[in-house]
C-alpha cells in the first residue's frame, strides 16, 4: 500500500500528536495547510513563535500573560484582599466570564500528583505563599478541580496557608445548575445533601 | 472580562480557523504549544513549511508527491491500463488500503460545483484527457462521491471520454457491508434493490 508522500505523513504525524486530534483530522488539518494561500500559513507559523517568545507567567500570579504582570493583578478595580487558587489559566477566564468574581487569582500550573511524578516543588506554590507576606489578602478560595487529586493539593495549600491567619474556603459542592438529578453521580449528591441550606 | 494575553488569543484564534477545530479546542492547542519544548515546536513548524515546499501534485495523475511522479505512478507493477478518477487524494488512501485495486488512478481536487463557482475548468479533467491520448488507458472507473455534485461531474467526465472509445464505469451503488438495513436512507435502499444481483 502507498501511503502519502513522505513531507505531507510527516506533517500530518506532527497534527496527529497533538491533544485530541485523531489521524482523521490530523489528515484534514495537513490538507488544509497545503490548500492554504502563503500569507496565512506565515501568520500562523508567526502566531505560534510569537505565542512562544511572549507568553509567560504573571510575576504575582502565575497566570499567562504578554506582560511583567498580568492585566488582573495590574488592575486597580479587583478586589486585593481575595485569592481565588485555580489550576490552569484557563480556569481564571471561566471565573471571568461569570463577570461576579472581582477579587484576585493564582495559576498553580497543576496539581500535585505523586503518581504523575508532580511534588509541590513542581507547581506554582511557594509564588502563593510570598503573595501572602504583606498582608494584603484576607482570604484565599481553593478552586482547584473537584478530583481527588485536586482536592489533596487544595487540603496541603490550606495547611500552609492557615497558620497564617488567613482564611481558606473552597468552592461549594453540589449539582450543577440546570443538571438533571438523574444523571448525577452519587458522590455529588451525596455533597449536595450534605451542603444543603434552609430556604 | 480579561481574556487570554494577546499574543496567546492570537493563536487560539489562528488554530480555531482550522478546520473542524472549536474555540475550546483551539485553546487546548494553543497551550498544548505553550508547554512544548522548542525542539517539539521546531519540527512542527519545519514539518509544515517541508510539505508546503514539497508537495505538489503529481505531473501524470495529479495525486499530492514529494517527487515529479509519484508512486503509483511510477510504479511497475500496476494496472496501466484502468485509472479510477477521485476527488481526493484522500480518497486513493481509501482505495490503497483496500489492497485489491491495482490500476492507477487520477486525482481531480474537486468536483464541478456552479454553487461553489467551480468549473471543469478548475478541476484536473484536462490532465486526465491528456492521459488518454497513447491509447495505454481502457478503462475509466468514475469513483466520485455520491453526491449530486460528484455525480454531475461523472457525467461531465464520461460524455468527453465516451467519444474516444474508452469505458467509463463507475462504483457500484448499494447498501455498506455490515450496515443495519433500518438506518439505510431510502435512496441507498431504491439503488440497491435497482441493482440487485443473482445469487
Amino acid at each position: 500500500m502507498a501511503g502519502f508522500t513522505p513531507s505531507l505523513e510527516n506533517l500530518i504525524d506532527k497534527f496527529a500528536a497533538l491533544p485530541s486530534i485523531g489521524r482523521k483530522s490530523a489528515q484534514r488539518l495537513a490538507f488544509h495547510i497545503l490548500g492554504m494561500d502563503n500569507d496565512s500559513v506565515g501568520a500562523f507559523i508567526e502566531a505560534i513563535n510569537n505565542a512562544r517568545s511572549s507568553v509567560h507567567r504573571c510575576k504575582i500570579c502565575c497566570n499567562f500573560t504578554d506582560n511583567e504582570i498580568c492585566d488582573i493583578c495590574a488592575s486597580k478595580e479587583r478586589d486585593r484582599t481575595t485569592v481565588c487558587v485555580v489550576e490552569d489559566p484557563r480556569d481564571v477566564m471561566a471565573f471571568e466570564k461569570t463577570h461576579e468574581y472581582s477579587g484576585l487569582y493564582h495559576v498553580l500550573h497543576g496539581v500535585i500528583s505523586p503518581m504523575n511524578d508532580v511534588s509541590p516543588e513542581d507547581i506554582c506554590i511557594k509564588e502563593l505563599i510570598a503573595r501572602l507576606s504583606d498582608g494584603e489578602i484576607k482570604e484565599i478560595i481553593m478552586a482547584a478541580n473537584p478530583t481527588v487529586e485536586g482536592e489533596a493539593t487544595s487540603m496541603y495549600i490550606s495547611k500552609l496557608i492557615k497558620p497564617l491567619g488567613i482564611k481558606v474556603t473552597r468552592l461549594a459542592y453540589g449539582i450543577p445548575v440546570g443538571a438533571d438529578l438523574e444523571y448525577a453521580d452519587e458522590f455529588t449528591l451525596i455533597r449536595a445533601m450534605e451542603g444543603r441550606k434552609d430556604i
